[in-house]
């Protein structure tokens, strides 16, 4: 079928892996190298050894990623405020580059010439996926089995594991579930089932990470946050790896009823799609991100970074995080957060996170200046006039001129 | 001081402004002509006549602009999902282009020659009015006391209304307030007092418009809410004028304890400063208007609007409204809204605003394309491998020659 | 092969488009309506229904299109100043949204299910056909020969040219060129051959609408452009129709060696290409635009128009002209252009376009203002004392804080 | 009049900042230090030594900076390809923030309190080196004495000469001009007189650093330019500083009729103004830049950088070089130029900058991919359909739902 030899794969565990394992190796009579990360899914790794042995494979690579995830990925990402189409915190998004990368490092390590992954010929996943490893390994074979093959529905995939002496209980440990999901250590997703009527409310009983607000809490938790250079670095003032502040403040902020999301999106691939997210921790992130940097961020810094979050978001969202844009936007966005510094105390209630206070060393906020009391001559108002009647010169000269714009 | 005849200010009939009409009598020897509008603030407008006759002003203007408000600068801005620094609603900024408009439509009107305001010089709001009025009424002289006169402590305007007979209790009948305040059909704002401390926490007797999710009610309220051409004219079946439809939903809303925010902003003036507002209706409207077009709208029309949102919202906040700018961006806007009918479908509890459906005759989501069963060709799978590799292609090329993105 | 029966193709006449007529019917045994369009290329389109019939075709469509070409698509795209990549003016991709709307239009007409074209699978045409006949008809089927079908050497095109009988000389008149050309009212583009190499200087011989500068006539032409609404519409006084002004500058354009552009552009379909291009008639356009926009124009709007520009040369040369966000980006253009009245004044000189002057009633120039005599107090200097502190206050801010810029 | 002890004068040498320093002594009884720089003005900075001490001043600065300049200053700018307004190359904007670091360094080091500087109230320089000023130096206070005196006439400001024996031959040397001049060494610019009237063509001997096209030679002028970073390093293989090079280039390309612009542009005071400038070696540099960049830059880093070229441009224009965003879109620029080294040839003629080749071992483009011959597999055409159809999907889905764009 091919000249393939060696194929690294994205291998859950799962039952859907695990039958492409099989099918690349009678398919592509390839070898197989599994590749199985934990991203803070919640899920035990380990047990894909025994799966990945029994299925033939010899080369089994299983690693926890989680604090390179969260340092070099969901971190930076948040110090730009990203969000997609103003709701979607890309938490299945900002997973992908990290998977392809190590998909590519060790087809170079183990001499493979082509990756595999079991993302569908509908999603985003496959683009972030492929985009990844073509930008890192130009050369590389991709093979997407679920663009090629005809095991398309769950008996066609039943008879193929009958036949093939796949255990059918290769199924990952997930509760049996109505949807389609995927976790990482920022974010549980949701699709399919009743949720492809976008009109259908969610049943509670979906949601995994999270209470409901109504069964959160009645009192509130409050928490200071401490950032250096855009990023937290400690809570409550004990200091903490990256991938110990996104556990801790997912696991508070799921109990108090934080960070479900339900929408429709818009696919790269040019359909739109029903999704829920549950992103407890990063809910609060982006929150108290913007609150420090408002105190701390030059004002056209900050309108600057509004103005092309958009475009970064998308960027990463569609699958370029290892483009030379990307890098560009990164590159100016960690420029600006030098002075990122300082304490963001949140108050978690019942869904809501809320701001009650920010100070920092680095501050750029002046009660001298903004204070409705005397302030002692440290602005002078007679300059707003100017500032106002020249600002307003070029509109003052087209009213003369005759343009009206009402 | 100036060859000024008449002067159009803009009167609530508290006291500063009371103190402005006699001071300008006084000061430029000049007929003042009083506009007092009712936006919505919740305050009655008709004792500000009384109050202005007492003062010996002979043309006063006492005015409902609710309904135009609403219909022509709270609505069309809310097309835009519009929102400064991520977290602002722009509640002051929308109404005074339309104060300031109708200073200037008062002052053609009498033969005016001027226009004054009660704003201080180191706000945002004098730009507002001020560079509203030019751009509408380019050779009008504006006054604006605050910046010119000395009575700048409480004590020197006591002293002033005492020395001129001026009543104090023409105090706008608020509760007397640690806060300055400002109130209109959309929002209530709080700046000053303890808030001059970003790191303190409002007080809960401070919030006027909202209860605390906290005190909220333990069962959920769900609305529908119905679009057309990006506006809400219906709710829960009922069609509804634009006021209406923001007094029903600041009610209902407020109830549920939604809508308030606390941030450090950004002025115009240069300097940060912290606000409070509470604005539970818009933030209602602004959720449910993204869900309606996140079925309705064309991705690529979504992604231009959320790329130029923050330059609009920019736009607003520093007080161009009535520019050949903020025109050009709205025709753009509205020419997006045509298909965004449909409901939306949101749930209210305890200070959150949850979409739980979304559907429209004009929806683009289809589930024949997205669905994980069998969708009956209308979506082919193998499609996608040519749209991965020619939009990986630049990337590769890169690759190839040796550029490294890691 | 397929169930489709009858197909509308983009004719041009010559031989690889004869071809695909005959393969069209052989291969598809589908019915072929032929589309041969004049939109300016300088050739006879008539011959084109003689060599059609000689194959069989019995719905030959032939028609002038120039100057809905120009009304519709040039104009509105010069309206925005457009150019790609700095350097491209888009005289290819600008001419194929009107023969994708006319495919569409005709397969309609005629009952046609499908559309074909001759382009080939590495280029931008392909794109920009397929994308706008989508667009305008969401269900046709496209054919693209070059991507289908083994006749890609020149030996194979004859070979199956003479085993049918296909009269070699159907080629389209041109003058025999080693490079690929394309032609319409706005430019002759120019690829392949000696152009592969970026370091080759094009050959004089090449280039056929515009003499080489140094061929250029001793004496300069001036001429007087009359603008309304953003479109010139009378030159040194004369009213003329859309496409007698493009002819018109393309004569006297090309007579002065104007219009000739040699770049490396970056294709969507994701590589780099060497193109060179005689685009007389809009390079005279493009500059006096931008002159009589200079004074009639806001300086915000204008600068709105300048940061979307790259965006919408984007979406002309990547196929999009038929889409939703195209169609925000213009309504926004258009919506500026009220007051682009004037005239302006030309030299055009061995290959120099220079604006000599430039005049409206609707400039917003003011000499009374900007002049350096005694303006009558038209302005005052001392306002902008204020304009500069509130500017720099926020970097002022900074400073103090101990933020170094250096 | 103040408590200003010493100020620091941007100085010229010439009558107008000869008078300055003299009315700074009266009316401030300041003690002043001058600051006179070889910008690459084209004339002696030394003499004004000998005027400076005739006035009575003791600290005198003296410096040659044109290294400085272009390598941190014009060189970084032209990495982004920046031009204001579509036309002009900030030749004058770029100046100025060099001179207000080294007005805020002198007067660091000499203990003053305060800078002045020649430039009037209704200009672009005055914002320009005041925001440099602040934002380096919160504290200095800033004399502009053009904004304050009554010395607004030639005859009064010839009277205060002859009262204070001044000698009035302390013109700066330039032949008497009817117009405004600035001069650095990116260009020389012309304001004033005639050209207040947007529709006179400037004289002939106005322009001083460049030959007219029709009286350029005959012959065309090659030259090899060859980048490293994005910077020109060396000249047809000589190796150059960055101002040798820029020297360089204004003696070639003047020679050659290169480099005239004649605009009205809108200055950030809200005027509209009309310019010309002379820019010799900065056209061949925007130009040739482009070229090396269309070989050897992505695809997506070029069009980001065109996309925010314009914010860019704005920003120096306006005067914000010393600003936090200026310095965010640097780095970001910066970032991309890592590849951009190569050689790019261009033929200089009669006013015309043609690129006649380009070549990089950082070269992007791939004649095996782009070839219209056999490519040997390096590109699938077939790819095409799939990205077109999956780029169209979400347009072909409005079609069906019953959405036109025609």
């Amino acid at each position: 079928m091919s000249d393939i030899k060696k194929v690294v794969l994205a291998y859950s565990g799962g039952l859907d892996t695990s039958v492409i394992v099989r099918w690349l190796q009678d398919e592509y009579n390839a070898e197989v190298v599994t590749f199985t990360a934990d991203l803070g899914q919640g899920e035990e790794v380990e047990p894909a050894r025994a799966k990945a042995e029994a299925l033939g494979v010899k080369e089994i690579y299983i690693e926890d990623v989680r604090e390179e995830y969260v340092r070099d990925f969901v971190f930076p990402m948040f110090r730009a405020n990203t969000i997609y189409e103003g709701e979607y915190l890309l938490g299945t998004s900002i997973a992908r580059p990290l998977i392809a990368k190590r998909l590519v490092e060790i087809a170079n390590e183990t001499g493979a010439d082509a990756i595999a992954h079991g993302a569908t010929g509908k999603g985003n996943d496959q683009v972030r996926f492929e985009m990844g490893a073509y930008a890192l390994k130009p050369g590389v074979k991709v093979i997407a089995p679920w663009r090629e093959w005809d095991l398309t529905s769950r008996d066609t995939l039943m008879k193929y594991c009958e036949d093939r002496n796949i255990p059918v209980d290769f199924s990952s440990g997930k509760k049996k579930s109505p949807y389609s999901m995927d976790a990482n250590l920022l974010h549980i997703s949701y699709e399919g089932g009743i949720l492809e009527d976008p009109m259908a409310e969610p049943e509670e009983d979906m949601w995994r990470w999270s209470v409901s607000p109504e069964r959160a809490p009645d009192e509130a938790t409050y928490l200071d946050l401490q950032f250096k250079k855009g990023d937290i670095v400690a809570i409550n003032g004990d200091e903490m790896s990256p991938a110990t502040v996104l556990t801790y403040l997912n696991k508070v902020a799921g109990d108090n009823g934080i960070g479900r999301v339900d929408i429709v999106e818009n696919r790269y691939v040019g359909m739109k799609a029903r999704g829920c997210y549950e992103t407890p921790g990063g809910t609060v992130i982006l929150k108290a991100h913007r609150a420090i940097e408002s105190i701390t961020l030059d004002r056209e810094a900050a309108h600057l970074k509004d103005s092309i979050m958009p475009k970064y978001a998308e960027l990463i969202y569609n699958g370029y995080w290892w483009s030379a844009e990307r890098k560009m936007l990164q590159t100016m966005i960690d420029e600006s957060q030098e002075f990122v510094n300082g304490v963001v105390r949140v108050k978690l209630y019942k869904g809501n996170v809320i701001v009650v206070g920010r100070q920092s060393e680095d501050s750029l906020y002046d009660d001298n200046i903004v204070t409705f009391e005397d302030d002692a001559g440290a602005y002078d108002q007679k300059d707003a006039e100017g500032f106002i009647k020249l600002n307003a010169l070029r509109m003052r000269i087209a009213a003369q001129k005759g343009r009206s714009q009402l």
